[in-house]
């Protein structure tokens, strides 16, 4: 029932090399590697001179090779790759998050136009199978919200700063000495790593197609003991979280920001590198996945979950896409959050409503309120540099408009 | 793509009701109900009395009918109803984790020799995706072990007597009065319902067909205050635990027994009525799984989810089972269990090693020590009979070759 496959591999580092273990380590199934394609001719490589080419073309117009396997960094080169071997009739796995993330449409017209698969089960959650159980499980279920911890490298530096009280600073040392961050974390320490995540996942879970520009990412760079002290103290723990969340109206919100953590969410337990995904369905409640969120030999074993489907057919439907009826997406929504900030000019640019608490201090102080999504994309350049922080304090999202009409009525109830 | 399917329902309780709305309530995915049977001819129905009949040909016999789904709480009747249905051509969805625990071989012949799909991701652990992940995910993956909380009730009942301390007899009370325990729970609280489904997953995890009956299950009826009383004061909690692991020398050990669970393991903090799954892969990693294990509409969701893929040409394929090296079922193992008994007799009776622990007072002794599962099985009626309680302490599941090797090999070092 099964067909062999004869794959063309890209890229040979950590997830092509562990993805090659796992194959020939896999019992009942086998998939012949028949050509690798790197870019480095000078460094030592673990497999014979003859599975090794440096031109992409003699992967791409190899006849014989069904299917691609891209595993390179470079997001552009990797969208060029995988673009020529869609059109060339090839079926494609990756795991490159950001190349999904940028090019999402493109990437799914091209492997509708020419009726080829693109799998990338490996591109969120590392081992984790979200997008297979949303595609084929939740795929007939109103989803109310998928959120969780998607980004291992930045769940193991705030790990560390809570249970070691290491400073950002160490953890984030130690995280790159144990290979868990790169030597440049940028992508993952600012949010972007996950929000490409839940931009794929917003596709699958809600059949949304969305900009990955237009979503906020606020990351962990500008954490300070402080901010720790503060979760501490109060139990919680803080986590990177996206949300996609479904709203009133048919509008979805898609962000990524810290948030405090309270002791009974399934993701208190998510610690050190690995990720928790909860999706909330309207008939069958909270789903909650943990996994590994990284790794070679996860990562390869999620690869060649995909590879081992392409052998059966199988193809993502994108249902929810398909169904026409997909919500749209907004980001103008109001969110509960701590706002650590160094003086008045701060508060006065970034404007919080409804403040909760307010703490002042000589060198420490915060408020907790409501601020708008788009106020804060508006100003997450000055957040940044002025090295504010900010943390989710509740999971509730709210449509800007909700939260006015509750204000108006106030000022009447005041009023009267 | 795909194609609108007419549906004959067998069953109209909790399950069927549930399903009925989620599929009245789900958008984009649209399957008839044709003709729904039932039994009781009295009993008032939320459908209008043309769809409704009391003869199980009406729906068997009809050629329009193109699925089959089966719901009722006979086993045996299910058996017949589902047989005939595969027989006839008919696909099948069910939710009836003792027929098929019961009828495993049988079916998949079935099955197979009619080339029609039978799913059931309802019948395992409720709205948590387990088969179709083991199927689709995992099936290139050699598994270590499969295990988890796989019965709702039980979980319920125990949660209540650690977090409430409430007896085991309240505790039943109150998951009767809710509505999570029937009134006759023996399949539920013995264990039985999580062994069907242990064996129903070590088909897909394992690629085993293991007769029910030669799969132990130790259930929680004998639980006693004390027992609740060590477990608190030691940190754990106590969970009813089917275990699923991979041995050495190709071998595969089964069983359900209570397990004292320590704070940092994943399923410490899945109470009440929800389930988890943990899959340990050789590659992947570990894996977590946590969702409802009851309920009307995560169970009728889990349906429809079937029902959606039926529309799509899904159909197991048994990957694990197909490669014929799929490893051989055992019971000659050894486990370390805790084991509160009454008298020296039980003590001769059920004959534990390698004791680290043994205490005595007036009305309560127990042990800590090793026995062998053969031991166990033939012992059951003795250890239920005379009130007497077995957990778990350590999830290690040894074959009992190695534990005797290790005995010759210490009987040796003593002896120096």
């Amino acid at each position: 029932m099964s067909k062999k496959l004869k794959i063309g591999l890209f890229g040979f580092g950590c997830v092509g090399q562990g993805l090659y273990h796992v194959l020939n380590n896999s019992t009942g199934f086998k998939a012949d590697i028949a050509k690798i394609a790197v870019k480095n001719k000078t460094k030592p490589r673990i497999v014979g001179k003859e599975l090794i080419t440096y031109d992409k073309w003699e992967i791409l117009n190899n006849p014989e090779i069904d299917v691609v396997v891209e595993l390179i960094d470079d997001a552009e080169e990797a969208f060029h790759i995988v673009s020529e071997a869609l059109k060339k009739g090839k079926h494609v796995v990756t795991a490159n998050k950001k190349l999904l993330a940028t090019h999402l449409e493109e990437l799914y017209r091209l492997q509708q136009e020419n009726n080829v698969s693109l799998l990338y089960e490996a591109s969120a959650c590392g081992s984790i199978p979200i997008i297979r159980s949303l595609e084929e499980y939740f795929d007939n279920e109103e989803l109310e919200k998928v959120s969780g911890i998607f980004n291992g490298t930045t769940n193991y530096i705030l790990t560390k700063t809570i249970a070691e009280k290491l400073s950002y600073a160490n953890a984030l040392k130690q995280a790159q000495d144990k290979g868990f961050a790169e030597s440049d974390p940028t992508n993952d320490v600012e949010g972007f790593d996950a929000k490409f995540k839940a931009v794929i996942i917003a596709l699958h879970a809600f059949g949304l197609i969305i900009k990955q520009e237009e979503v906020l990412n606020i990351g962990i760079t500008t954490l300070h003991e402080n901010d720790i002290k503060y979760a501490s103290e109060k139990g919680y723990k803080i986590k990177l979280t996206p949300i996609i969340q479904r709203l009133d109206d048919d509008k979805v919100s898609v962000f990524v920001a810290p948030r405090f953590i309270k002791e009974h969410n399934h993701l208190y337990n998510v610690d050190n590198e690995f990720n928790g995904v909860i999706v909330e369905g309207k008939f069958s409640g909270e789903q909650f996945l943990q996994g590994r969120g990284a790794g070679s030999y996860p990562t390869g074993a999620a690869v060649l979950s995909d590879i081992s489907a392409l052998s059966h057919g199988y193809k993502y439907e994108f249902k929810k896409y398909a169904q026409k009826h997909a919500p749209t997406f907004t980001n103008d929504v109001v969110i509960e959050a701590y706002f650590r900030y160094n003086n008045n000019d701060d508060l006065k640019q970034i404007i919080f409503d409804e403040i909760s608490e307010k703490y002042t201090s000589k060198d420490y102080h915060y408020v907790v309120g409501k601020v708008n999504l788009t106020h804060l994309i508006a100003n997450r350049d000055y957040i940044l540099k002025n090295n504010l922080f900010i943390s989710l304090v509740d999971e509730k999202v709210s449509l800007a408009k909700e939260e006015s009409k509750k204000t108006v009525f106030k000022k009447e109830l005041v009023s009267y």
